[in-house]
């Protein structure tokens, strides 16, 4: 079956449809936007986006929202991931951490990426997905691909940026996608 | 005549009944919150939040939005003032700033802010009006007055939390109360 994906980012649509394609799912990009709420949560998010987009369509949706919550500051990015990489980027986050080592003085440099999938169709409440993985922010960006913060998030010493394919098994969007898939197999609609 | 002032902010109310008291505008406030956007664009935050809030409670409110656009971070942290102060805090947009002087490289600490105070009843579109006033980030926090960015911010080289009174003739949130009990004023509602 074929599933609009509303978003603008066309290297999360390229990650949903490695995720998805396997499972029979076409990912078909439509980036007419949604409102993003100013919420900490970002399922709450991801949510509220779906619902307007699917009563805006018209039709079944999926948004994807991604949190990035740097434990050290206060959580930091969170929700505004996407707002902070596009201001000051990378350089600003390692800027933020410089006097921050891990295990020194009850700091560390742990990190949690968080993806949700919010699907929804009219008439019904939207339902979301959320895929987790925690890590650290590296010293310095490392790694060509993915996009983002993946240079600088890394799990077990190797930031996403440098995992090549390897990045669709372990990360947040990879989780949430694979569960958006196997309830949508669930239904029987794929 | 009293105007409902939608906000969890005391310092905010404070600061709108220092500039509407005196020309007739008694300021309740009201902390039963609004969905806030994620948008570049403060003003766009504000008219959402007066539309819903004037909607949900029957009647005719203001809501107040401010935006700290740091020229050298790229607007950062622009609409999400309150979230980065709440997480990173001044010392977060100091460190970000360490390596910025002012006037060399074309870099330089200018930052301006803006405050949006958006006024809806219902069944109308809302209406907004914008205070601007631009300064610098300051080298280190200086005084004790106000509340959030005031003590980085400097006009003139004395910071919004150094000035007393002084902040309630040359802040953006001063300037755009004033526009808007001006305009209360000029329908005859005052």
């Amino acid at each position: 079956m074929k599933i609009t994906f509303v978003t603008g980012n066309s290297h999360k649509v390229e990650e949903a449809t490695a995720i998805c394609a396997p499972r029979g799912i076409t990912i078909v990009q439509n980036d007419c936007g949604y409102p993003e709420l100013q919420e900490d949560d970002v399922a709450l998010v991801a949510a509220y986006g779906a619902a307007h987009a699917a009563d805006r369509l018209g039709s079944a949706v999926i948004v994807e929202d991604t949190g990035l919550y740097i434990d050290s500051l206060r959580g930091f990015p969170g929700p505004y991931a996407a707002y902070v990489y596009d201001t000051i980027g990378n350089p600003g986050i390692l800027a933020l951490m410089r006097d921050i080592d891990d295990g020194v003085g009850g700091n560390d440099r742990s990190a949690t990426f968080r993806s949700i999938v919010g699907y929804c169709e009219p008439g019904i409440e939207p339902i979301t997905f959320e895929g987790a993985v925690t890590g650290r922010i590296a010293y310095a960006g490392v790694g060509e691909g993915g996009f983002g913060y993946d240079p600088i998030f890394e799990i077990d010493g190797v930031t996403l940026a440098s995992m090549g394919e390897e990045k669709n098994n372990v990360s947040h969007r990879a989780k949430s996608f694979a569960k958006f898939a196997d309830w949508l197999f669930g239904r029987g609609e794929v």
